[in-house]
């Protein structure tokens, strides 16, 4: 790796959020999944998490996410085995959703540990989702249109997130642990 | 048209926001149209604009944009006339860009009536369109990737645009003018 490369590698793990996720449940258009690792990247997210209803899902949708070599994907069959993952990491588990109990996504304290929930193109998210969250958050709409895209409400939700805690100075120490930092540089140095 | 449809469309009417708008320059693949579509009739847009740079992208991307009846699409077939257009009407043109003069998309007055020029998803915008622009806006990225995707780009600096409206009471009181509000009536009313 040329020196020039490392540097600019380590800057970018010097901005990584480990403490901010996103948990993907059945998405099935690889154009979406890619848009979302996209922006999980851009905004500084270093884990995504994503719940595959089918083996061949997986496979498929597997491609598509890992295009984005310096995010870590982590796989799961089962909803409830996600969020029990991620709430032992200390994180509001916050579900995505039009329902009427939801409270608007600008409320949320993103300075927390934090994992969102993204639902299906076409079913939206569970029931047990639903039911395991701590909060169901949603983004006003005043159109036609029932609902978003998914990867264009991750982003919303997200630069949303990435606002709160720029302006909380958390962008402006290095966040990463250090075996975390020294993993990914190597496995990322030897593609 | 039943009461209850009537109702639910002049609820719409009634937070349309015809001083904020887009400008999507050339933009080609189907599923990016239909998200920037969605994303502004669910902030409130009433009018997206369009340059073309074929024939041909016309009728294919007319279509993927049209599948929404509520939202007046203005084809162009170059970048100058669509500015024209859009500075006519008194809107401050903002064109996003990753360019090093470009300020951060928040810093924005989005209360003043605005156009926001979204760029080709391979080459970004045109030399003619940076050059004409009123000014550049970013939205900042700390990883490896180089750029956003443009539905999410565009949905990113949009709901910024609405979080300052609804602060600023711009969808409190009905905008649309009557002339307007009946013609969207009759024409969505016939299908
Ligand atoms: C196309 S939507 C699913 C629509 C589905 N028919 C439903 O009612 O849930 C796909 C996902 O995008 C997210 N989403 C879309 N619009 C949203 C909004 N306005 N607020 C919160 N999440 C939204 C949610 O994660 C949702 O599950
Ligand atoms: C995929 S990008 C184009 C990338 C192109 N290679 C370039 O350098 O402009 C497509 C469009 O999305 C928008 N976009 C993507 N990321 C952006 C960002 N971080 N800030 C502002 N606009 C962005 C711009 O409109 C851009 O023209």
């Amino acid at each position: 790796m040329t020196p020039e490369r490392l540097e600019r590698i380590n800057t970018m793990l010097d901005k990584r959020q480990p403490d901010l996720t996103v948990c993907m449940e059945g998405l099935h258009k690889s154009h979406n999944l890619a848009a979302v690792v996209r922006t999980c990247d851009a905004i500084g997210i270093s884990d995504v998490h994503a719940v595959w209803k089918s083996e061949e899902a997986e496979v498929r949708g597997g491609s598509a996410a890992g295009s984005q070599n310096w995010i870590d994907v982590h796989n799961y069959h089962k909803t409830a085995d996600a969020i029990a993952a991620l709430k032992a990491q200390g994180m509001q588990v916050l579900v995505t959703n039009l329902s009427d109990t939801a409270v608007n996504f600008t409320e949320i304290d993103y300075t927390k540990p934090t994992a969102i929930i993204l639902g299906q193109e076409k079913f939206g998210t569970s029931e047990e989702a639903l039911e395991l969250a701590d909060q169901h958050i949603v983004i006003p709409m005043v159109g036609m249109v029932q609902s978003l895209n998914v990867s264009v409400a991750c982003s919303v939700v997200l630069y949303e997130a990435q606002r709160q805690r720029a302006a909380a100075g958390m962008y402006d120490q290095p966040r990463l642990s250090n075996e975390r930092r020294q993993r990914t540089l190597f496995e990322g140095g030897h593609p």
